[in-house]
């Protein structure tokens, strides 16, 4: 019998689904499966798209794969809910209207709920995105709703970010789109068919910036609703392809070194709990604290100079 | 001349902003003046405010004070904002309801910004809350919009959450629910003169839960338009604030671990993370997983082993 890494290799549909559930669960054999397929990553186009509750991402994704899949394309979408750990799994909502593509042999759709843990969403997905990766799909979508910081760290995953906006959003979404400007590549103003399209593309347009690779952003309209804009939209995103050249490797080796850091910081985060849960010294610590006889910063300095190697720094 | 904790202790109004612009921005000073405040908390209620956009979050908090300051209470606002860290300072939006108190030596309201930064947002506004609690306020409202991970992490800073919901939320909105169920101890259905309150009321009280201190969540309309309804979130509030006794030490104890193992692991994290930079083995650990020869699991076990006094665990 072949491994589930190589069922999964060979693109099989069913050991991808359970190859993922083993990311999404972190089962005692995530570690090994994601180890096997590391080497075969780095083929596929990652597009993270994200964008306030609304504005119709999941359409705007369900016509992409459509363009993608008419230039011959095998594509993924990882689509990640912000549900509760308690209801479980990820609401399907607006997914359903991905449901035409659901027979197509060459497009895999998959929801993820987020259950609570904040580190764990990004870990999950950026796992996730590297079984399809290696299964063999040419274009990857990973769609999340952009408010909240965990939610935005989901698409730093991504090769290219589109923020999917709208008219007429409320005040406090306005506030989180401020945080979307840093994140995006390409900017699709969505229900283009409502009226305010234009000034919100202008007013994109007065504060697009440059990245450090030599990106400018873009701005465009585009409504999922009448399916026009898409093709221009698949084109930025191809230019964008066009242009990472040598700097995908470049922001490739930047997301490793967070990834890197994060493992390390998780590992000794989960080991030191731990450890403190069964040391008297951390209980009587606490104790003080909790009488106001220490603040916390020096309690945490103890525990650093008893746990942690290279502390304190100087 | 008083030092500046001696003035926030005084419940200067200069002094306190002051101390709070020290914690937002970190600066070379904030931990020694969060130290000798520390010994002076653990009196004021402290009331966390969360719900999606929209729901009239700060009308409602605007209420409360008032209602608060009725009693002769001492009352401050704490309202987080997710906006850039580029566009900088918070938003003030709705907060233009609260001005009518603006004028009330009794109250102090504050805005602050996210500045993308995850764990930062809830150890500032932890520090905050303990400047404000210092300086004497008797209720402190903690307010953020509860969709994402981050913002609602902040609240759990609080010693009771009201989640602000309302009739007629979008879809991705309901899923953004589901998450807040959990952190919520008092659920505040708002606009209650738009249809389907009741129904929202209704559906709610079928899955209120007991928590682990004996407290049973709880339901209820207010109308922060018609000013109505706000009386009984008053009651309820208190309500809860009596029941705390004994296991308000018990939670402060909680989040008090929380907050040390979160400290530690940052401090980790960063002095790791500038011990690496300068560090050219890790350069080649990096450079081999850009080449797909290792894989990121291996690459952190390598580094562990090198830094970390106490891993592997076993």
């Amino acid at each position: 019998l072949p491994s589930l890494s190589e069922s999964v290799l060979r693109g099989d549909r069913n050991a991808i689904s359970r190859a993922i559930s083993s990311v999404e669960n972190e089962d005692a054999n995530y570690r090994t499966l994601v180890s096997e397929l590391y080497s075969h990553t780095g083929s596929a186009f990652i597009v993270g798209i994200t964008g306030p509750p609304g504005t119709g991402k999941s359409s705007l994704v369900g016509l992409l794969v459509k363009k993608y899949r008419e230039k011959g394309k095998r594509v993924a979408v990882l689509a990640v809910d912000p549900t509760s750990p308690i209801s479980g799994g990820a609401i399907l909502g607006d997914r359903v209207r991905m449901l035409e593509h659901s027979l197509d042999p060459d497009v895999y759709i998959r929801s993820m709920a987020s259950r609570g843990s904040e580190g764990g969403l990004s870990r999950v997905s950026r796992n996730a995105v590297r079984i399809l990766d290696a299964a063999g799909f040419d274009v990857i979508f990973v769609e999340t709703v952009g408010i909240g910081q965990t939610e935005v760290d989901i698409v730093r995953i991504a090769d290219v970010v589109v923020v999917v906006l709208m008219p007429e959003l409320g005040d406090e979404i306005q506030a989180a789109k401020a945080g979307l400007m840093e994140i995006g590549d390409i900017f699709a103003v969505n229900k283009s068919d409502l009226p305010g399209a234009d000034k919100v593309v202008y007013n994109l347009g007065t504060i697009l910036s440059t990245n450090d690779a030599g990106w400018r952003q873009v701005a465009l309209k585009v409504s999922a609703k009448r399916s026009s804009g898409t093709d221009d939209l698949v084109e930025a995103l191809e230019k964008y392809r066009g242009s990472l050249g040598e700097s995908k490797v470049y922001r490739a080796r930047k997301r490793l070194v967070d990834e890197l850091l994060e493992k390390v910081s998780e590992a000794i985060a989960r080991d030191l709990s731990k450890r403190l849960s069964q040391d008297q010294e951390f209980d009587s610590l606490v104790e003080k604290l909790v009488r106001l006889q220490i603040d916390p910063d020096t309690a945490a300095s103890e525990i650093l100079s008893k746990y942690y190697l290279h502390f304190p720094s100087n």
